[in-house]
């Protein structure tokens, strides 16, 4: 086994995208679940700047941030290529995983407004919306089943962890985000998304996943 | 020539960084600037989600985003490398220009704070510190003339066109912010980042940029 650690929570997309990776590719790692209150020194020593995971140690290495992470393990294990090889297309993949990244501060208000701290801000399940009607009709299209094509790449990474926190935002607010009738393209993509076998193995269980987020905002909420 | 254009603001700290990677690799490209208020309908068409500059415009295909369009250059233009080759570097380099975005916030906050909209908000000078400080302690060192060792690399023109604004923050707000005391290593780095033939060049005149940056920042808020 390769000497490769892995940092992360197993309910955060940000470590959901390090272990599809790793998953889709079938290289074997040790998992390290870190304590969300209670972080490892090791964690803490190997990403001071950000003190976040996921990190993974590649032979005592760090690396943080989760896309550099997945562009990492595609550059040392090409096998099952995620990232587009032809330098235009991969401008292009690039683009919208940085669009992606864009879309976190939304969830996230939209995360904690159900539980005490919106009340007097505009509902964030607007702004979510205009991210995905960017993406269903600027990025999508019905004669590809991935955005990578026929294959997952790291635009479906980058947005299939978002998307999993779109049924979190959908449990803890009880609305309904992703409507199938507003973005019919999108839902198609995630259908074919989550039934990718690596995938749906990988996925963490809704309820779980949403009971264990919505405890972690209450908790900062009653202490901030 | 290269069928190469670029649409962009001579003032953008952002089309600097891909004025600076063209003119450090020698390659011709025909300037396009845009006007600030008026783009040009070909701007709009080749960003439609940002709408923003930098655009570089490769053969008819737009490439958007300033640290997307130096990395596609650099791949497909590949002497005077700017991403280090090792994988392990690349990453480290990719975490420092990731970091360099997250440093933007602040920077725009500081501009617009003289300018008659933050009187009731902390100084975010203090906020521009707070980076300046990650940086000078956790990824300069006193035995590297640059970010990328003996020569420029990504980092260096993700921070440079940056530390090109703070001049115009110290102007606008009349205040020091790079304060060679507090931050002797970025201070050291900066003189050798201008002084490299290609940089100089092309760097915008202190002067007109503090003007040109001001006048918009007065526009912005008389009409908010």
């Amino acid at each position: 086994m390769e000497d490769l650690k892995l940092h992360g929570f197993w309910f955060s997309p940000f470590t959901m995208r390090v272990v599809w990776t790793l998953k889709l590719k079938g290289i074997a790692y040790e998992n390290i679940e870190e304590d969300w209150v209670n972080k490892s020194p090791e964690l803490l020593e190997y990403n001071p700047v950000y003190k976040k995971a996921p990190v993974l140690v590649h032979s005592g290495k760090p690396i943080c941030e989760s896309m550099i992470i997945v562009e990492y393990i595609d550059e040392i294990w090409p096998h099952y290529s995620l990232v587009p090889r032809d330098p235009y297309e991969r401008a292009q993949a690039r683009f919208w995983v940085n669009y992606a990244d864009q879309m976190v501060p939304a969830l996230f208000a939209a995360l904690y407004f159900k539980c005490g701290a919106g009340e007097e801000k505009e509902n964030p399940t607007e702004k979510i919306w205009e991210h995905l009607k960017v993406i269903e009709d600027q990025c999508l299209s019905d004669k590809r089943k991935f955005f990578g094509g026929d294959t997952i790449n790291i635009v479906d990474i980058a947005f299939g962890s978002l998307f999993k926190v779109l049924y979190t935002i959908e449990d803890v607010n009880e609305v309904k985000v992703i409507e199938t009738e507003k973005f019919p393209l999108l839902h198609s993509w995630f259908n074919n998304f989550k039934n990718v076998t690596v995938i749906k193995e990988n996925f963490p269980d809704r309820e779980k996943m949403s009971a264990t987020i919505k405890s972690i905002i209450e908790k900062a909420l009653a202490s901030s």
